[in-house]
């Protein structure tokens, strides 16, 4: 077992990373001081692992909402119903919530958490690779609004995050690989030498090699704990983690939620990022097509949707939360294992990347 | 014009206190950094002074949400408006809040500020005497929910309070006694000095003498920055600031939102709590009456309502906000110019207080 810790004063936390974590009482004792708890999972995890954490909860006055599983249900209709159960409870701003799920189910619950009462204390159980090496750690939750994703949400921090390496073994393929975006992620804005590593253990993590799996969670959770810790309400260099993220969310509004994986829209977000990038002089053809080939080999699409045209793109764009006073701001790579915000953006190289690239 | 300052680090924030200050642009451009503003009012508050405001933001991007009038509408349904708004105008996470009305308009727009985009910069400009000795100062915002008043939010600090006193003009009689429940709350928990002054000018802030609305104003916003600044997120001493609210919000949830204003069940709350802390032996019968004595003649409520019931009460107060891991909590006197807190409630004394106070 493996503890790393997210640095943010006295709201600072541990993540832990192990196999089987979810059995041990301990880890729920030690962080969860009120006897009123709700759990909020989805139908997917719930008959998988909820039974296994009630156990660990045991003598407790526990509660349960189970929400449909998929990125629709990230809603403010969701968080109502989480609100309405907590209420008809009665529960106290003493009461805890434990987000058990992947990254809908962390950022919803932890939305709600934020919330509650003006705030009651939360924990993250991710069950999804992305959610383990991204959603969960660093405090970001929110519900979708019809014109935007997590347009609706807060700055929140939990009080710990338990990365249980053995859920994993039931996460569907096109999860796991939608998880690898995020991993590639950090290797691509600020740790080249992960990057390499990816190159070559890309294949080990898909047959989830535990040994690979475990190291890439830590160095991913590492990366993104020094990040949040710099920076927890994304005035700098927190940006960067969105690499990708613009032109993905984009498709992801575009194609309606849960046409595509986040991560998977993420995917082809940092090859158009790539693109852009080499337009802009900053990286060469051979690093876009370093970029593309791994998330190619992790079983990640690489090309945007041939139904969304560069004009789409760019309405759909333009309400980005990084957006700074109406203009466009993108993370881009000034080389591979290094991100930067540029204060304006090249619209005309812009329009040729949403043209051009992957659209042959 | 005055001048207080709440001092929370870098979430500190300035209360201006004058008269006509809505039409000096400068505190506008001094606090609102971005182009684009939401100004969220009602259709009360608007007609009187939306131009004004309007004028004093001209040359930005200003979009308005108007909502009807009342408690009713400090919901989540609400708050959806103000995010539907928003995001049809596409307005950034630089766009600027500024909420034009009372409590409802405060709280709700300073929600919607927390939450959109993960926090957006507001600005309060209170425009009811209780909105601008409480609710606008410390930065707590919410919205109702069907089972209790209050129980979504955030805590969220606003970039500045404008406290016109000259908008108090057009208050109705019954709101600016509402308001008064408030005031008269800082003489109660904490300024004895100030609940004597109070005794001796109740009448001049009825009759809306400048000199005395203004000072008495100022002092509540004192004790109330004070208060928040030990206190931000109450886990100790700002608790007190809610003496009466217990016993309150099971009157408005009891009678249903808008049946009574928020201070006139506050003033009845206090009432209560004063006769609790009397059965307890702290006030004397003597005490008690003062409380009771200044209330009435601030044209307030001093009785419960008679279709709420000791047992209706202690159901509708078993969700208080207030209460630690299912255990009710109550914000008492043990003089008059002093708040306690005790750790656990004398149920005894307390269903002889709901079924004994004011029943006669």
């Amino acid at each position: 077992m493996k503890t790393l810790r997210v640095s943010l004063g006295e709201r600072s936390y541990p993540i832990y990373i192990g196999s089987n974590l979810i059995d041990e009482p301990e880890f729920f004792s030690r962080h969860i001081l009120s006897s009123q708890v709700m759990v909020v999972s989805n139908e997917t995890v719930a008959p998988l692992y909820l039974a296994r954490v009630l156990r660990s909860l045991e003598g407790r006055q526990v509660a349960t909402v189970i929400l449909p599983d998929g990125e629709a249900h990230k809603s403010m209709a969701s968080a109502m119903a989480v609100f309405d159960e907590l209420l008809a409870r009665k529960f106290s701003r003493n009461a805890t919530l434990v987000a058990l799920g992947g990254g809908v189910v962390g950022d919803l619950a932890g939305f709600a958490a934020a919330c509650y009462q003006r705030g009651v204390p939360f924990m993250q159980i991710p069950t999804t690779l992305l959610a383990q090496v991204d959603s969960s750690v660093g405090g970001k939750t929110a519900v979708n609004h019809p014109l935007g994703k997590n347009m609706i949400g807060a700055f929140y921090q939990p009080q710990c995050v338990l990365a249980d390496t053995a859920v994993l073994n039931t996460l569907a393929d096109r999860e796991l690989s939608a998880g690898l975006a995020e991993v590639v992620k950090y290797g691509l804005i600020r740790d080249p030498g992960f990057f390499a590593w990816l190159e070559e253990n890309i294949e080990a993590l898909l047959t989830r090699d535990q040994a690979a799996l475990s190291y890439a969670i830590e160095r991913s959770c590492a990366n993104k704990a020094e990040v949040v810790a710099a920076d927890e309400r994304e005035t700098g260099e927190r940006a960067t983690l969105n690499l990708g993220h613009t032109f993905g969310h984009a498709i992801e509004t575009g194609l309606g939620y849960g046409a595509c994986l986040h991560g998977e829209a993420v995917a082809i977000g940092m090859c158009q990022a790539a693109d852009l990038s080499r337009r802009l002089g900053w990286l060469s053809d051979g690093d876009v097509e370093r970029v593309v080939r791994i998330l190619r080999r992790a079983r990640l699409p690489v090309v945007p949707p041939a139904e969304l045209d560069a004009e789409r793109f760019l309405e759909l764009m333009a309400v980005d939360k990084k957006n700074v006073d109406g203009k466009l701001r993108l993370i881009l790579l000034d080389k591979i294992g290094r991100a930067t915000l540029p204060l304006g953006v090249d619209v005309v190289a812009l329009k040729a990347t949403l043209d051009e690239y992957g659209r042959d």
